[in-house]
């Protein structure tokens, strides 16, 4: 607390990423990265770009990348926004499309940084409880609202929803804006983007930084309708021309191009999912079903702080938040066939005690 | 305009940066890059990092970059803040640090960006006249304020400041946050960073696109009382945890040790200024005294946009203001040798008309 603080700032209670640790090499567990590396197109093409260029000023546009998602999805350039990762995607979306005369509705359960965006930007918020189950009902967000966001697989439950009740919900609520959040959507789940063809209501958010193997260049992007892609541009160009660099740029591109590489990289994750899910059911886990590259298990004493700690001492970092509802469980991401093994052998010890 | 614009989107007027125009190639002297490329460290540097890391999230408080500015400054690192580009830097400055219940105070010639933050952020503003000379007096700044922020060097005149008259603003302004962006420093300007430790009210702004030959990698980053760099750390951490991506990171840690390259740099475009000053004279234009890597010059008959015009259609490049009191100028980035005999000898036929 400072005299010189902005009154806002006294208020902010910001976001806590996961841990990355510099003290020792962890198998990670704990932040959803891809085990794998990114394509090798990718490389190549940060390789390229790798000169004298640098000197310059990136495209303010970053055309390269908002062609490439548009060539993936059939979309035109402007039904598509690009920023550095989708974290700041986000962070412009609760600035420029939710109202602040009505509640933001969210789960209870979901990405953390939801509250922390709201708060920044002075929304009220509403959170609409999951169900005992954890799954997400979206016929219960009937509350009048500024807006409207949920991730799709949610977050850190894996589970995910039918397009069917994203269109109900986008129906019956034709006068807010309604967000996808698709950061998962590549390991199971059905995106939504075919719909904002038919919903000007809809936009939905994605990330580079977990089927594409690039948490560490910092790309995410949105699309939907070109009014709500216009409103976004006129935030960003009122808060930083040229969030993507030059390197970012040409790596994202690449990375979307690259289908066959993406596609063998969902498939593994999805396989060895399904192998994990198995063995912690056989050592008393209870697992939610998931859709995305972690897995949201509970041990059979409900022990998973303990078990946490536990792990962290032995070089295995997973993700537990001590949180009302969910500190029985463990957010589990999903690595190598190798890491799990580590993992299972460690877990299969850690219960057996 | 669309019903689902949040009501602050259509009140934003949103920047617009100088020309990068992809049609051709130009000698481009119209943003104030470097002609230089950047250290053949940071590029050693980001081919290093270049690898399958890029999967796992950066360092989110990127402390590499923070200790390589602390330790060229000889600060710690609680006194330095960085971000993706000075640009974004400064959008956090203006939500963390200015006061929305006074105006904030800037030269009415100056970065235009400026007024867009205020906008963005609800601020309200009173913008000081320059002096007839364009110079800047800082004496003149005595209204109540909610915050006061100007270039050192200021832009796009790039007439330069006494430390002593910053001081004294200082003292008689100890209520407020002053801002100095010194986005130009390097080229001719002292920097106030060893006013931070008596005034805990500064902040100091710089970039690594300029001097540093880095426009293309977004780096940038602030330096004042550890007060003020947690406010920032705050919002920061309440929009993008993870700001600079991995290469961005290491690269402009480089940029920064090698401070013989950037010394070596910096004199090489103080000298092509020198001379490119004295034949701008000889040609009868006005020049502005400069302490950055651009001019800022009134050709003799006030022709200044039809001088633009007539240089873009031959592929150079420079930058015109269609703005009241600036109209007749045009600002002129330093580029190589090379490309400033282009630029004379264009300007000597144009002149000769």
């Amino acid at each position: 607390m400072s005299q010189y603080w902005s009154p806002l700032v006294q208020q902010l209670e910001p976001y806590v990423p996961g841990e990355q640790p510099k003290d020792q090499r962890y198998i990670k567990l704990n932040t959803n990265e891809c085990p794998y590396p990114p394509s090798p197109k990718v490389l190549a093409a940060i390789q390229q770009e790798l000169a004298d260029t640098l000197r310059l000023y990136p495209d303010p546009n970053a055309d390269l990348f908002k062609d490439a998602i548009a060539a993936y999805y059939g979309l035109e350039s402007k039904q598509v926004f690009v920023g550095n990762g989708s974290d700041e995607v986000l962070a412009h979306v609760f600035h420029a499309l939710f109202k602040p005369d009505q509640p933001l509705l969210f789960p209870d359960i979901s990405y953390s940084f939801y509250p922390v965006y709201a708060n920044l930007y002075r929304l009220s918020v509403k959170q609409i409880p999951l169900a005992t189950d954890f799954s997400l009902d979206l016929t219960a967000y009937t509350p009048a609202n500024g807006g409207i966001i949920f991730p799709n697989p949610n977050a850190p439950t894996g589970s995910a929803l039918e397009l069917a009740a994203i269109e109900q919900l986008l129906q019956l609520n034709s006068s807010s804006v309604v967000v996808v959040d698709e950061a998962y959507v590549d390991f199971g789940a059905a995106t939504a983007i075919p719909l904002i063809h038919q919903y000007p209501n809809l936009l939905v958010v994605q990330t580079l930084s977990k089927s594409r193997s690039l948490a560490g260049l910092r790309a995410g992007f949105a699309v939907g309708h070109p009014a709500l892609i216009e409103a976004l541009e006129r935030v960003k160009n009122s808060f930083n021309s040229y969030p993507l660099d030059r390197l970012a740029i040409v790596g994202a591109a690449a990375a979307m191009q690259d289908q066959a590489y993406f596609a063998e990289i969902c498939q593994k994750i999805i396989k060895t999912r399904t192998r994990v899910v198995t063995q912690l059911q056989a050592l008393g886990f209870q697992v939610l079903p998931s859709a995305a590259n972690f897995v949201f298990a509970r041990p059979p004493l409900g022990n998973a702080e303990a078990i946490y700690l536990a792990l962290k001492a032995q070089g295995v970092l997973v993700r537990h938040f001590n949180k009302p509802r969910i500190q029985a469980y463990l957010r589990i991401t999903i690595g190598t066939e190798a890491e799990m093994d580590v993992l299972l052998a460690k877990l299969s010890a850690l219960v057996a005690v």
